[in-house]
């Protein structure tokens, strides 16, 4: 391993030109091997500053978990996007006081609200490279099984160490598939309180028909407080508490951005597959999504038919049909980029290159030997049973069987040292389980959750017997042909004995002993004692599979790093939730033959889409403002309006929400929020001419808490730039 | 009178500024008018050549009846849309040899194919301002139907002199509303084949999906000739006639056009409504169209119903249904920019600026009056029972009444001199009409039909006896309340009863007297007899309302005519499909904030919308062509590719379609075929900012012709400028 470490660090201290351009989710250390393309898309402050963590810029960047977001003001003000603080605006909303409807602006401290529980802002304060650590004792020669064992019990105790500090929290993560691992430390501030959020006739205008759409006009904002004890610790809510004073915060440029204009985003993007090898990647386009697309549009079906439109159960279902529907989009927008374009024929022309380069390297050859080979052959041998896998699927997903199944799996950890434990059931995951439990309620009908089951388990009966959990057919009565009327009442049977579907009961269970569990009369709890051995067998099988991905995925990419390297182009990881930089400009695109996205649109554009109908139903007062083009100090001459969202060329995924967008001059622009539906398939491939991320321009943030919302009081405690 | 048509005679005579940048369809006369703008947008041509009609380029400029068309060869070569010769393509298809489906190409005269029935080339020779002869006799006292009877009359005349030439058709038309009456004379050429079409998988690329949309991508253009008797004169289809040598017609340019090119457009525009009062269309607006949008929704509906996908009833019903669909598109496009414009505002506006003007100019007080309160007033008493018409609207549309009343009208008026019969039922009409009756059956499916004529008669029935029709009633048993049981019996009953489903039949019964009919048992004929006098009643109260009309139109259009001339303004009539010469520029536009429409699509773009289903069905040889980049002369170096379709400024509505669009040397450079979605408003009100017209490139039918069509014969014969 150390051999292929030193070529990472060869690469990462090389400067090159970029892969492509625009092309990057930077890790902040390797922004000065690139600073000369950062200054020709004209970056105006020093590269360097941005890979401290811990100064200005980067120390005003913070992340909620999930999201992004940062620090606009030295009393701990917190900007981020209105989806990113959805749960808190719903939460403290009733029917009579809907503050989703209405928005929400505290118009001094004391009226700030409680954000939803569990909110968090995680201040980045150290980041360490461990891959020596993690590496230590790790030969080629072990089990996958004890490579995974190995990687874990490092992590876990690397963590620990880690955590020791109280109110901070920490995580170990790979980077290019195990090749890499950083410790990365966080303060986790515990009491977050909302502060203002636009009327969602603003901050979610366009709703589920705009997501990933342009044109767009979301003011997709809103803010937050960061508060910490009177010693300036992270602590619980108290009314005690006083706003945190961050070091660096944002200042806001309030004239948003011009056409062309250099923009930085910096946030915690998600997950990406930027270097899956071609097999990987026509699988994943010609069998997974189109496969798992099917199956999504029986699962929508099943839930709109047991909950039909105006019932109370369709109420419950409405933000998982949201999030189903966008995945239908997601995918469906995938698999129509991937047939347009060309990624599977340029990944195995990479691939070919890589192969003629090692030939004719003999001495990369020797260091990288057959990478691609060994890589392809687990991946063929792991992706073997996925047609079996997929029937599986949709019954996996069953909320009963599945909190049974994480409770009882919780009484079995609970019975080790906490180190030893299964990660996600150790002491600091408790309060997180606990959080899971009390949210299925709102969200579940036993008609609906029965239609699915029962469908779903029809369809993984089709199974041949020897692929099938014998433990699950045994306890369901499932033998010979499938009896679907037999196997029905068993299922009617079970969700009319459980009492799981009772919050108290469940998280009851939490701190049970196995004993308890094995005692249970409930059928869920009896079920999932009876398939634990049989399933957690199948785990262990995944982690030897895993283990030795985690062998063969960092021989690969140090292979591409070393191919790239000799083209003098450095090489940004896969995102994996870690703070990264990415630069780009303000620039529209051709979605298709004939037509041009133009960067910018403007308050017209909302008026001109209002129909007075969700999602299109803009507030009076703001339509009337627009009509009378009463602009303010926030008129962008070029437009003869003021801006409301904007496109940039910078790469972005899930996760980013939230990101401040900045200036040439690290100035506060807006926020990213989305992006195109063209740039969907940006996860797996960036396209300079297609991918464009939007955001929320500042003029617009500004305009609206001027002119419509009145929010002098938070516009005052910013630093504007004009 | 007199006074009025002075008005229009200075205001013809006047040079001025036009009333909008590129707005109007101009009669050839009015150029010189016009002569500083058309220089300025770029034409190079002395205007003053567009006036003469039969000299160039007008001379090469021909009608369809309903398209337009250009000669494009000294051999009669017709250039017009595809769908323009659709009809004919159709004709001569069968399943074996589907013409529609492969293209069709002759490679020499011989293998020119016969048109379909019906099909002519006019060519106009002759206008003659008939005006002083029309209104010769009539005065302001007489009753709406003397004049009404007046006019016609005088009309028939003039057209009667002037068909008594052999070869000829010659038609009254009355503009701004009966101020001018001119007489057109046109040879009509009666042998008509049809020489190429490319595929309809080029030609009607994109179908109904795409139909009134940019981006577009659809080679709308067909090639037929026209061919005449050796002696030169119009003839009926012989093998022995020659092809008709034209004396003018247009070169091609092989490049098409660029951005901002001048460009413009000669052509037969069927119908505007833009002199309409501020009462008309905000009763248009906000009462016909969405209430006929309403019934149109439940046609279409009963139509799906009892001709489900997949019967032969569907595909019979499937052009009917694409009509209604297109209708739909239509009138919910012009809804909608109606709801997002401020046309009625500026009616209104306009209308005010009217009076105020009147009264700051006696003048023009006493010679204009109340022109517009009595014009106003008439509207209001005619529009009084259009609720009434509404629910009748349906019943009237049946097939089989319909036919019935219109042969029995066709006896009626066939017992009177030819002079005196109602137009349309005069000799020259008896093909016509005849033709009419042979179509029929193709369309027509009696478990549709009856369900319709069920649907709407009940409709009709909920109106109070007094607005019902009493010989209707009576014929069919309503009375008191509808008792809808026995009324569809009734209905069953005539529809088994009858014959007029047999082609023959329906023949038969042109020529047959009055008696005849009387004496018919044939149930629909009998209807038509029991109910004519009452019907013939409603038709005499209608012409006595028209009379009134052509009093009162006219001296509205000639105070507004006064008003934009006291502006340096002209004004070009509504359009009435007559010749007409429009003007512009190659432009893109926007179609919501944030998104613009560019001026070309290009060859990629046909690529990437192939779907391989209909209607994005590219031939294999077409999407390799362009794989391969094969431009061959005809690339545009600022797109990089061939130009496709373009957009325009110039001002167009139905009737267009097939108009040869000219550049600034009046060279060919591409069909008109289509306007954009957001210009379908354009019949009523012409935005600069939206109202588009779309266009195949010359440079486009050219490439296929010649790369996939191997269609160098005609380019041979054409005079192609490179």
């Amino acid at each position: 391993m150390k051999k292929i470490l030193s070529a990472v660090a060869l690469s990462v201290a090389t400067a090159a030109s970029p892969l492509m351009a625009d092309e990057g989710m930077w890790q902040p250390n390797q922004l000065p091997q690139i600073e000369d393309q950062l200054k020709e898309a004209g970056l105006e402050i020093d590269p360097k500053n941005l890979t401290k963590l811990t100064e200005f810029p980067m120390g005003a960047v913070i992340s909620l978990g999930g999201c992004t977001a940062s620090f606009l003001s030295p009393k701990g003000l917190v900007a981020t996007n209105h989806h990113c603080a959805y749960g808190s605006i719903q939460f403290n909303s009733t029917a009579e006081n809907n503050l989703l409807e209405k928005g929400f602006l505290a118009k001094d401290f004391s009226e700030e609200l409680a954000a939803a529980p569990g909110s968090r802002v995680y201040v980045t304060t150290d980041v360490t490279n461990v891959t020596d650590s993690i590496n230590d004792g790790l030969t080629d020669e072990m089990s996958g099984m004890d490579r995974y064992k190995a990687v874990e019990t490092k992590e876990k105790s690397l963590v620990a160490d880690c955590e020791a500090e109280e109110g901070f929290r920490c995580n170990v993560y790979s980077f290019h598939g195990g090749l890499e691992y950083y410790l990365i430390k966080q303060m986790e501030i515990r009491d977050v309180r909302l502060v203002y959020a636009p009327s969602s006739h603003i901050g979610k205008y366009g709703g589920d028909v705009d997501n990933w759409m342009w044109p767009r006009h979301t003011g997709d904002f809103a803010f937050y407080r960061a508060y910490v004890g009177k010693d300036g610790k992270p602590a619980d809510f108290s009314k005690d508490n006083v706003p945190y004073e961050p070091e660096h915060f944002l200042k806001v440029n309030a004239n948003g951005v011009a056409e062309n204009d250099f923009v930085m985003v910096t946030g915690y993007p998600g997950r990406t597959n930027r270097y899956r090898t071609s097999a990987e990647v026509e699988n994943q386009f010609e069998w997974s999504y189109p496969t798992f697309r099917t199956i999504l549009h029986k699962y929508i079906d099943i839930i709109k038919e047991n909950a039909p439109e105006g019932s109370d159960a369709r109420v419950k279902y409405a933000s998982t049909l949201a999030g189903l529907n966008n995945a239908e989009k997601n995918w469906g927008s995938m698999i129509e980029s991937y047939g347009k374009g060309d990624l599977l024929e340029r990944k195995q022309k990479l691939e070919a290159e890589l192969e003629a380069w090692l030939l004719d390297n003999p001495e990369m050859k020797e260091k990288h030997g057959d990478a691609l080979a060994a890589l392809d052959a687990l991946i063929k041998e792991d992706l073997k049973d996925q047609a079996v896998q997929m029937k599986k699927w949709g019954m996996n997903r069953d909320t009963l069987s599945g909190t049974a199944a994480r409770l009882y799996r919780l009484a079995i950890e609970s019975e080790k040292p906490d180190a030893e434990r299964e990660p996600g059931y150790q002491e600091r995951d408790l309060t997180r389980i606990k959080e899971g439990l009390k949210r299925m309620n709102r969200r579940w009908d036993a008609d609906v959750e029965k239609a699915l089951y029962k469908h779903f388990v029809a369809v993984y009966a089709e199974l041949p017997a020897k692929d099938r959990v014998k433990s699950y057919d045994k306890y369901m009565g499932i033998s010979g042909k499938f009896n679907a009327d037999k196997f029905n009442r068993k299922v009617d049977d079970m969700f009319a004995k459980t009492k799981l579907t009772d919050q108290d009961v469940r998280l009851s269970w939490v701190g049970k002993s196995v004993e308890d569990f094995k005692n249970s009369d409930d059928p869920f709890i009896q079920l999932a004692v009876a398939t634990y051995d049989e399933k957690h067998e199948k785990e262990l099988k995944d982690k030897e599979q895993s283990g030795k991905f985690k062998k063969l995925r960092p021989q690969y990419m140090a292979a591409i790093i070393d191919f790239y390297k000799s083209k003098g182009k450095p090489v940004y990881a896969d995102a994996n939730s870690t703070l990264r930089v990415t630069y780009g400009n303000v620039k529209g695109y051709s979605p298709q033959d004939g037509m041009l996205a133009t960067p910018f649109t403007t308050l017209e554009g909302i008026s001109a889409k209002h129909t007075g109908e969700e999602p299109f139903n803009s507030p009076q007062k703001q339509l009337e403002l627009i009509k009378n083009k009463t602009y303010g100090e926030y008129e962008d001459s070029a437009l003869n309006s003021v801006q409301v969202n904007f496109l940039s060329t910078v790469d972005t995924t899930g996760g980013n929400s939230g990101s401040p967008t900045m200036n040439a001059n690290a100035e506060f622009v807006g926020l990213l929020f989305d992006g195109v539906y063209e740039s969907i398939i940006g996860d797996w491939d960036y396209n300079p001419e297609l991918n464009r991320s939007i955001h929320v321009s500042s003029a617009y943030m500004l305009w609206v808490m001027e002119h419509v919302d009145n929010a002098q009081n938070l516009i005052k405690e910013m630093k504007i730039v004009r």
